[in-house]
C-alpha cells in the first residue's frame, strides 16, 4: 500500500483513481471544483462516468496543498494546456522530492515540448525524483468496467516505471514498461492528427480501405519524425503507437474523429470548434507537428495536408488528391527511413 | 495495354478485374461455372458485387485453356484451398513462361507451405517468369465504388513486381512495391487469428481497449514468427501488415471476425461453421500458425490460446485469462526480438 495524489478528476483521472483505490492505495483526487469533490466522496462523478459506482475508498479534495502534502507520487491527469500551471501551483508547496506520472496527450505548439519537458521546465529539478508517462489504447469508461486494458508505463529509469507498474497493475489492467520516453509521447500525441484525418475522409464517405491506408502511412510517418527526435522505432509498434492509434481512430467516442468527419462533410473549422464546445487537442497537435515535421526536416505528407485544411483553408477533397498522388512508388523507401 | 488473365470470379477477382479493365488491358476473366461467365459477359456478378455495373470490356469465360492461352500474366485469384488444383489444371495448357500474381492469404496446414510455395511447387520452373504476391487492406466492395485504395507488390525480383504495379496502378487504387514476399505472405495470412481473436473479445462484452492490445501483442508475435522465417520486420508495419490487420479487425462483413464473434457469445465452433455456410480461412490458419511457432520455437501466446479455444476444447474465458497473466512486464522485451 502506498499513498498517491492524483491531479485532475476528469474521466481519465478518476478511472486511474479507481484502479488505485480498487488496488488498496491510499489515494487522494484533486479537483479545482468543490462541488465535484464532493460528488466523488460520495461515490460517483456522473459527468465524466456516467453511472459508475466509485469505490468507498476513493478520496477526493479541492485542497491543492492537501493533495501535495498527501504523498510523493503526483500522477498529473489534467489536459495538455493546462500541464504548466498546474505544476507552477504544485510547486508552491513542494518541500520533497517526488514522482510525476503524467497522462496527457499532446505537444505545445511553438515551444514544441512534449509534455515531460514541460514538467521539468515548471517543476525545480531538487524536486524530481523522475518523470514518467503513462499511455496506451485505453478509454476511461472501459477501465471502470474492469474491461481488459493494457498501457506503458515509460521512463529513463527503469526503476521508476516499475514502481509505477506495481502501483496500477491488477488483473484487468495490464502495465508494462518501456524506457523510450520521447517515442511514448511522441506517438500518443499525434495519433490525434491522424484520427482527424480519418474522420475527414470518413466524413467524405469513402471506405476501410482509406482509413487503414491513413492510418498505416500516418504510423509510418509519426515514427519518422519520432526517430529523428530520438525515440526507438519498435516503440511506435507498440502499444502507446499503433495500438492507441487504433483506438483513436476506430472509436467514434474520440473527439478528434468527431471533429475531422464534420470537416469531411463540409463544415468549417469555427462552425466545427462551435458544435463541439470544447478543445479539439488534434488541431493543435497539427500545428506542432507540422511545425516539428520542419524544424527536423522530416516529410509528413499527412500532417501537411492536414495543416493545409485547417490553417491554409484548402478543400478536404484537394487534400485527399494531394496525398494520393504523392505516394511514393516502393513502401520499403519510405518505411526504411526508420531504421 | 497489355494482355491478362484472372482466375477465379468471387468478388476480389472480379473487382481486380474491374481496375484492369478501367487500366485499358485486355483481360480474360476465368470462372468454373459457364452461367456466371455468362454473367459477367452481360455487365453484372451480382451474387459477389452487388449492384455494380462492371466495365463492358470485361470478358468472361469459363474455358480454362482458352483463359492460358490469353496472356502470360495469370491472377490467381482463388482461395488458398484451390491454389493447388487451379494451378495442376493451368499446367495442362502452358506452353510458355508466365508471370504468376496470388492473391490469396493463407498457409497450408501440415505442409505449412506458403502461396507462393505452392505455386512453385505445382507448375515447373521453366514456365514460372516469377511469383508475385499482391496484398493489403482491401475490400473489393470498395474498390468497385473506386474509394481509395492501396496494395503492396511484393516479388524478389523488382521488375516483375513493378510490371504488376503499372498494371494496376491508377488514381484510385495505388500499389506500392516490396521485395519481401515472406513478410507479405506471413502478414496477409495470420491478421485472419487476430481477427478470429477479436471477434472472440468482442463476443465476450469486452471492448475497444482490448480489442487494441489484442491487435498491438497479435502483430508483435506475427512479426516473431515472420522474421524467424526470413521476413523483414518493417514489412509488418506497412499496408501488407498493420494495415491489413487493421481492416479484417475493424470491420464486421469480416468472415473471421464474425465466427470468432459466435464464439465468443458461446456458440461451439461445429455450430459456427454449420452457420456460416462458408470456409473460415481464420480457423485453418490458427493450426498451421500453431504448427509454424512450433517448428521454429518463436512463442506466440494469442495464436496457442485461440488453438487451444478451436481444437483442445477450453473456453473463450479461460483463454482471455490466460493470455491476460502470461503478458510479459517489459514491452520493449518482446518486441526487441524483431531486429
Amino acid at each position: 500500500m502506498e499513498k498517491v495524489s492524483v491531479f485532475g478528476a476528469g474521466s481519465w483521472g478518476t478511472a486511474l483513481s479507481y484502479v488505485l483505490a480498487q488496488n488498496g492505495h491510499d489515494l487522494l483526487l484533486w479537483t479545482h471544483r468543490a462541488e465535484q469533490a464532493e460528488e466523488i466522496n460520495n461515490h460517483t462523478n456522473n459527468r465524466y462516468l456516467k453511472n459508475i459506482q466509485l469505490p468507498e475508498t476513493l478520496k477526493a479534495t479541492a485542497d491543492l496543498k492537501q493533495t501535495v502534502g498527501h504523498s510523493d507520487v503526483y500522477v498529473l491527469a489534467v489536459p495538455t494546456k493546462a500541464i504548466r500551471e498546474v505544476c507552477a501551483n504544485i510547486k508552491e508547496h513542494l518541500n520533497k522530492k517526488a514522482l510525476f506520472v503524467h497522462v496527457s496527450k499532446g505537444i505545445e505548439p511553438d515551444s514544441l515540448k512534449r509534455i515531460s519537458e514541460m514538467i521539468r521546465e515548471e517543476i525545480p529539478e531538487q524536486w524530481i525524483e523522475d518523470v514518467v508517462v503513462l499511455s496506451g489504447p485505453s478509454h476511461a469508461e472501459e477501465v471502470v468496467l474492469e474491461h481488459p486494458t493494457t498501457v506503458t508505463a515509460a521512463c529513463e529509469n527503469t526503476k521508476s516505471a516499475e514502481r509505477i507498474q506495481d502501483l496500477f497493475m491488477n488483473n484487468y489492467f495490464r502495465v508494462y514498461t518501456n524506457t523510450d520516453v520521447i517515442g511514448v509521447e511522441i506517438g500518443g500525441a499525434l495519433k490525434n492528427i491522424i484520427a482527424l484525418a480519418v474522420g475527414i475522409t470518413d466524413g467524405l464517405g469513402y471506405g476501410d480501405n482509406a482509413k487503414a491506408a491513413l492510418m498505416t502511412r500516418g504510423l509510418a510517418e509519426i515514427a519518422r519524425l519520432g526517430v529523428k527526435m530520438g525515440a526507438t522505432p519498435l516503440t511506435f509498434s507498440g502499444l502507446s503507437g499503433v495500438g492507441d492509434l487504433i483506438v483513436t481512430c476506430t472509436s467514434v467516442h474520440s473527439r478528434n474523429w468527431r471533429a475531422g468527419n464534420m470537416l469531411g462533410k463540409g463544415k468549417s473549422i469555427d462552425e466545427v470548434l462551435e458544435e463541439m464546445g470544447m478543445v479539439v487537442e488534434g488541431i493543435r497537435t497539427t500545428k506542432a507537428a507540422y511545425q516539428l515535421s520542419q524544424k527536423h526536416d522530416v516529410p509528413m505528407p499527412i500532417t501537411a495536408a492536414l495543416y493545409a485544411v485547417l490553417f491554409e483553408d484548402i478543400s478536404t477533397d484537394e487534400a485527399v488528391e494531394r496525398l494520393m498522388g504523392r505516394m511514393k512508388k516502393n513502401e520499403m523507401e519510405d518505411l526504411i527511413n526508420l531504421l
